[in-house]
């Protein structure tokens, strides 16, 4: 993600990265977030249609976006050390087609990534480009358990 | 949205609450799950193509979630209160056509709502119908900031 715009590739796929939803953790994004008995009361969740406690589908897409930040920020600073320059996160206007395809129960740890599936550049920012990218949370039985396609401004090669 | 499905109308408008976004608040939530710089460093983000530090989009998003199961709890006493009964949130799977549309900056306030697009009876699950709501947030200037569609399952009169 530290690629240029220009260097990014259609059809490449990266991995951001995994996460382990601790029951603590889960508990204490939907007290504050999403308090519904399925996200805060395990003996409450067993009597709906989850079956037991599971993460917030908020949750599940904030912590993408954790990973994202992350995973540029590693790539950042080994382009630094390498004595590289590397493109900035560029805001989203906003994304499309989220599912949350399966609960995530505590303990469940999701790999996050996604595939690039297309790019242009933008009109009105010469600075930068725009890229759509499937993303995808796969949990540790490889389902797909999250996606969404999100279109983000991307920086182009100082010229 | 304690109303079952057969009483939701469809063109209706509700309105969820208002929420205020603190300073400390944007930033304990992107220190958590989104640290860029523009949400968690006041002077970083003056830099940046924001201007000054903003919520993270994902924090707009969790607080829509907050504003709803409160509003759903409130209007779940309130129908006991009165003797009635009333129905529960159901399952989301996803949704489509987010965007944020403009920063929201330390001391906004959102008033969140959503206008009821359509409904339909579900095929698979006789005792949920499928609703679409058109959600909203507002600033205090009557600037929408941010939007996005969802299709929820909603519960229907017991039979």
């Amino acid at each position: 993600m530290t690629a240029f715009f220009e260097d990014v590739e259609v059809g490449s796929e990266v991995v951001f990265g995994d996460f382990t939803f601790e029951r603590e953790h889960i508990k204490a994004f939907a007290r504050r977030y999403d308090p519904q008995r399925f996200h805060i009361d395990e003996e409450a969740a067993k009597e709906t249609h989850f079956g037991a406690l599971c993460a917030s589908g908020w949750q599940t897409a904030a912590i993408w976006m954790k990973l994202v930040v992350a995973y540029n920020e590693r790539n950042a600073k080994a382009a630094a050390d390498a004595g590289r320059s590397s493109a900035r996160l560029g805001p989203s206007p906003g994304f499309t087609d989220l599912k949350w395809l399966k609960p995530v129960y505590p303990g469940d740890t999701l790999t996050y990534g996604c595939t690039i599936a297309g790019k242009r550049e933008s009109a009105s920012r010469p600075e930068w480009g725009l890229v759509t990218q499937h993303n995808w949370a796969n949990n540790q039985n490889g389902e797909r358990v999250f996606e969404f396609v999100a279109t983000v401004f991307w920086e182009r090669k100082p010229r």
